[in-house]
């Protein structure tokens, strides 16, 4: 179910069954010359999708700005600071806290959210820990799993793609991308096919190290069908971990 | 143009005729009996797809989740603080303005967003004006506009919902949401027919004012047809808005 | 009441009959060639103190210093950030709530504060519906209200100024100030006649637009009489309202 | 010269003089049974007010509202968390540094205040020490001077009151409003005559200590004349103080 | 060399030679029943003073005090909030950058800290990439190292501890703080051998599952040989990371 | 007994017979041509041990890094912001809270500190007078010493070195160091013998009129017999002066 197009009645029966909720998580920021701005946002937003109908989880609506300091070298990322996505995280999820959620799955589409994330957690169970939680607020339980973790992912990556996989404009990421979105398949020459790799520090540190956006990758690789492959291995599996995460005791 | 779905390259030969960029802002909070969740980012969201396609402009991810602490009494609701939504907005605004945007169009659906991004705003422009702004970003105009304030939006309203139209859950913001998800209309008795009217303070007073979450609407005359028409008319006088505010001296 | 010649066994005695208290708020910022740079703290400071004669109310010290960071441009303006402007208003209502007030009505002589001192109430309120709030708080309730919004103001205004009045520097708000310090008044030769109108953002881009401060106005029709008329029909209808809000169900 | 009644033309003139403002600084919290709730705030109000006089010194708004979060035990006292009076000193120094002030002169009145203004400056330097402050300001000098500490004002204070003098609530305070504001003597027995000593805490740790507010004194001793007597002292001594602030190397 | 015992002018003169410095960073929480409180931060400080002796390199004192809010349930453990450890590095970092410092090597000994501490050095390459950061400051690049990723350390961990030197309360970190302080050598049977497994959240949830603190571990097989040998093979090996990190492109 | 030394269980066994604990705060700061830039934090370091040894007291970790922006135009200097540092001391402070600790006995080696820990407390105490305290905290008492201002400690420095102690780099404290470090002993001749004295604003006006640093001093005239003397004196007053504040009432 999608809390966009619900009813508050609705989350309310909702809640009789079940305190846990997915947030999607991703990113506004560049993807190399053939992958979306919007990679990271969209990757978890489909795969949430896919997931809520296999699960009945509820999907909250997509945080899709998220920590992209380092591609702010290149025309149309938009980053929050770490302290404002801390903020955004906190507050949903005490928001939700406030309805009785419990156990709060962020769906991750991008790598560098992670840290701060985390951090973010941290942040909220320091308010239980020094007793300054909210009064109405039950004990939480939030998890950050990025969807490229999920168990099947790894293999059809390495099968498909080895190597030109990447790490930043991955093939994978891609691929997920143009399945969601044929439309906006975009045919592009890469050069070098492969992408270098580095350390990441600030954005013109970034421009200089990494040309045309791209870590490690050959996204020129990525494919509909590879797409589609990894949609149905990704949610399988995360259904799973979320089913998992929300009945841990 | 999305964003979204745009490469940095896209982004970069966008700058180049134009410097203006649309950002839909809205919130995830009840809207009553029959309203979705979402209705407020979605409206916006729908209808900067349609300035976009209208305009040629570049359209952001929306911000989905916006200022809604006085809903927190109804299932579902998420609020960011003021003090988050001010930082979000400001980070965002910072992202765009590196690039080089420098008029930035928030096209807002959520009458509680108001009060804080004008003073996001003014933080910003705070930092400019006290000599504290990054020292690679243009001199910058934001601009708030509420959908429903488009020119012909409240003829329309007043003439098919009347006194009924109400200011939360209202008939004309229900209508829109059904015409952009018709799978979701929902049919729901309301009783009494039009909501009580009143002021807003927190979350507890809210729903002892507000029993089932409306303010002085029936959104039961919510329609398909309405919301067709509602989007021709916003869609059409917003566009010309937009172009004014990207031309303005 | 002044609370500040108050003592607080006198404030005590106040809170078993009352637990509403006004606070006037304004700005310290030009006003144009001959308005003084403390117009918008003078202007609810003077009336406030009518209130307080006429109902019994208890009138807080005046928050001078407001949002004023388009008025940088102009010698002796003084701004806060509006993140710490709403630090201001969050730390006084809660102080005043842990006494037992609950009605805190904000008299407003700035249009600049409007939107930031409004966040400000739904950041206070967002601690109660979040569950974070003080626990020895009651349930608060905040009001700001526009001294020139009060009823019989914009008749005078329109009867005396016309096209005159304007939107920054007004002839109503000089006047006042005028009749409340007739020792400074000032005479001196507008050009234009009327001041241009135009929209603000930043202290450059204001300065640019308003050579001389003013929006709209010509300030040379102010007077000592036209001050006395404003303050006698304001106080008695801000007197009306303030009651209303103190009792306000 | 009253900063809230000049023109902007006015403080433009000033600055080709002098680039040194005086700005009161007080608080708003019990003094006892018979001293203002104001009494702090208005000490250097009325102080400043006589030094503008006799120096030519630019008076800004006084700050009403400071750090007194160990009186909010008693009716009416407001507080500001150091925090937030920080960030209120910053914007105040940073908009006035905008227009080319460099010696900002606190005169204060209220021991609470010290703590956090001498940190407030700490933090307006870090910025200029660390290489953030705005491109458009002076290298800051900020000065916090407590009224009570100009030099003659001991001698008065020892041959008038003695032991009875006190800590808070002292008899020099109260007489200073009392002379400033004779209307308002109040007469008021003292239980027990001399109130006792002790370390300040938090408020309730305070009310339990200081049952009536005072620490140390014997307050109804106080009185207009002694008031006079130091008025003129101070505002001798403060003024010298003042001009060399203004004109140190 | 210790910065705490050196000089300004000898700090001067490094850094002629070298720009690089490292800052041990650990936590202050409990350690189950026979590790120190101070282990996390004890562990880096020795291995710092080692790598310094090695390499030459500058040792800043040591951050003791981190992000362990989980650990608040056990008597002694001291937190700082995420967003309060990030203003400590972010502090720290910005004030090495104005003497030109420009690689910081932070040495950590603290699962705890690594995701705040990554999502800090964002927040501080976020102020170059939106162009605020201070203007005397170089290209920053910052690197969290954990000592027990030294390359040589799993190797002897696995050799000594196998399966009992557990996630939290390791053997391998007793070991170091049992031959860096032999004095403190505590003997305490453990119950269960090995300590349980499981996920981390707040203070009260971790104490309901890991009993006496630690996780996975049997810390009772620690010793002061294998602190030693540890030390020796953590010191080597972090020496080289340090260098490659000082001398990096 | 040292917190870091320590285990939780020992920590819990003190609680039972004592509420209190010291924390030694210092800072990282240049100390002119022959003092350590460590000496204020290693001065209540090993002064603080030494009281720990002669009262039981336990000692928790010293916060190395205060409140030095004067100090950043000397290298090896490192501040934090008033704003961060009062974040730290807010945070260790509630942390220790938690587990019943309510009198926080701060000894202090820098007088740029005192200010801003003075205000830390204010935040402190205002979360239990706002009501805002954590739910599980006792009532908080916190105290900043000085260590200098032992009673005995002006006698000595005064015998010893007269006019030429200064107020940085001072004698008495470059003394302390080395009788506690006496293997980095430098002998550096003085220019001027005695250093100059002066107000205090950032860090360009601190190093313009400073030029090695010092304030008023003549450091070249400690020696570790001083050292021996004052640590003796120091430790026998702050003994006294700790246990009482441990036993008031
Ligand atoms: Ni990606
Ligand atoms: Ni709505
Ligand atoms: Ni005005
Ligand atoms: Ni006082
Ligand atoms: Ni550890
Ligand atoms: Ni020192």
């Amino acid at each position: 179910m999608q809390l966009q197009t619900a009813t508050w009645q609705e989350v309310e029966s909702y809640l009789k069954r079940s305190s846990a909720i997915i947030i999607p998580i991703g990113s506004t920021e560049q993807h190399g010359p053939n992958g979306f701005i919007g990679t990271d946002a969209l990757c978890p937003q489909v795969l949430a999708q896919g997931i809520g109908e296999t699960t009945g989880a509820l999907v909250a609506p997509t945080i899709s700005v998220g920590m992209a300091q380092h591609h702010l070298g290149f025309a149309g990322s938009i980053t929050l600071r770490p302290s404002t996505l801390m903020a955004v995280v906190q507050d949903q999820v005490n928001s939700l806290a406030r309805h009785g959620f419990d156990r709060i799955y962020f769906l991750n589409g991008h790598g560098g959210n992670i840290a701060t994330v985390t951090a973010a957690f941290s942040e909220i169970y320091a308010e239980s820990s020094l007793g300054t939680a909210g009064h109405n607020r039950p004990a939480l339980r939030c998890k950050l799993r990025n969807w490229w973790d999920a168990e099947g992912v790894a293999e059809v990556s390495k099968r498909r793609f080895g190597a030109a996989e990447g790490s930043h404009a991955t093939c994978s990421e891609v691929s997920l991308t143009y399945f969601a979105y044929p439309d906006f398949v975009k045919k592009v020459a890469m050069t070098p096919e492969i992408a270098p790799n580095g350390p990441i520090y600030d954005a013109d540190d970034y421009r200089r190290r990494f040309a045309d956006g791209r870590i490690g990758s050959n996204p020129a690789l990525a494919s509909v069908e590879a797409g589609e492959e990894l949609y149905n291995v990704a949610v399988r599996d995360l259904s799973r971990d979320y089913l998992a995460f929300a009945q841990e005791d």
